[in-house]
């Protein structure tokens, strides 16, 4: 069986963001990006600080590792990154789970087509903005999005943009309006992804949520959006695998 | 045209909690419940103490109010109660809006049935756990839920419960098992709801949010479920209208 770069493997936990946000789920981390965002809160799976918690595992191995961690508790789980889009091979653990009967979600920034989008429940796609310092491939981006509809699941797609200031919110529109078929979701970025002082990340990130509602709702060219926080990181902070 | 109850309108802003968390959304409030929560956040519409905001409204005033706040600014209203559901003449402002190709997003207690459910787009259907006080007729919720089912409208439902203590999850666990092929949500219930103390408030809603992860990730029986906060809450405190 292929191999497929393996991060970490942990859960259950809550899915803290986006369309699935509070659902109980496993995750399991790839390694490996094609970007570098400048804010990237997991670039320990690109940037080699953690070359030595990579494994190559293939499915079976995967399947069993969340079945020692978890039992029978969970029937969800979270491709996360790093890109899992890189990885064509993906496809083998997909079926594996599909066939235990297990929902699967997963993200990508949207820089890379892969046919098993198609088997992905629910599926975020998440451009970066401009504050990422990276530069979205709209026509990469657009074949994605007619993939999925011409495949009919637009309906388990969204996308979601983070924002950490008035430009990317710019950027954000202009998401939401050039894929105006696909739910939309707007995402608190968290600027200091490093602090432990969990209280007072709490309360900078509740006033910066606070200013993303105050945008959307005196928006009107952004109705029909959807706003959140990372709830991971209220409960939890910066802390990694959880 | 007959009268509404109405208690408060508000917004855009919003929706904290349940199903579309998140979603930018004015609010309808009606006065009036069949229901007298120990707990409950919203009992100026039901004990008497806001009787003089209540304005009795038809579907177009409504309407009027709505877009004399907010303009084009929304696709989206919330009806909120109290019990909207003890209101057979919803109907009304239920086809305006819809003619004005407005979501409507409503929660109701499931104590009574009401045709024009068929016609919300996502209707939480909220139980009340034992702390509550109050219990529930579960010959009605199954009326509500096959009515649902028979008409093709469980997509657009689910199922949210209040969670207080470690007896209110052991109901929460009997109504998703009585109800598997609804969409699951636990929230965290809010027992302070008169403090000014806001950082305080959210410092300890946060541990009993972790509380309530905590016991629906070491429960087996509780896979396909969703753990939220109530998001208003901690960007606006007790705040009333916002
Ligand atoms: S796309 Fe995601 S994983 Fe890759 S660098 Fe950006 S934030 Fe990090
Ligand atoms: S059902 Fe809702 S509005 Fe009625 S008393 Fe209970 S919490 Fe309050």
């Amino acid at each position: 069986m292929s191999k497929i770069p393996v991060m970490e493997i942990f859960g259950p936990t809550i899915q803290g963001e986006g369309m699935v946000i509070g659902q109980k789920t496993m995750f399991v981390r790839t390694a490996g990006c094609d970007y570098s965002c400048a804010w990237c809160d997991s670039s320990f799976t690109w940037d080699g600080s953690g070359k030595d918690l990579v494994r190559q595992m293939d499915a079976d191995e995967i399947w069993s590792e969340m079945r020692a961690l978890a039992g029978d508790g969970f029937s969800y789980v979270t491709i996360s990154g790093g890109n899992p889009a890189l990885l064509k091979n993906l496809s083998g653990l997909i079926e594996l789970l599909k066939e235990n009967k297990i929902s699967i979600c997963l993200e990508t920034q949207g820089s890379k087509w892969q046919e098993w989008f198609l088997k992905i429940d629910a599926l975020t796609l998440s451009p970066k903005p401009p504050s990422s310092g990276m530069k979205t491939d709209f026509e990469v981006l657009d074949q994605i999005v007619n993939g999925l509809k011409e495949n009919g699941s637009l309906k388990n797609a969204s996308l979601k943009i983070v924002v950490f200031d008035a430009v990317d919110y710019e950027f954000a529109k202009l998401i939401h309006q050039r894929y105006p078929e696909l739910p939309f979701f707007l995402q608190v970025g968290n600027d200091d992804i490093a602090t432990e002082d969990q209280m007072n990340l709490m309360s900078s990130l509740v006033d910066k949520y606070e200013w993303l509602i105050n945008k959307v709702v005196s928006d009107m060219e952004m109705n029909n959006v959807r706003v959140l926080p990372q709830l991971h990181v209220y409960v939890w902070g910066n802390k990694r695998g959880v």
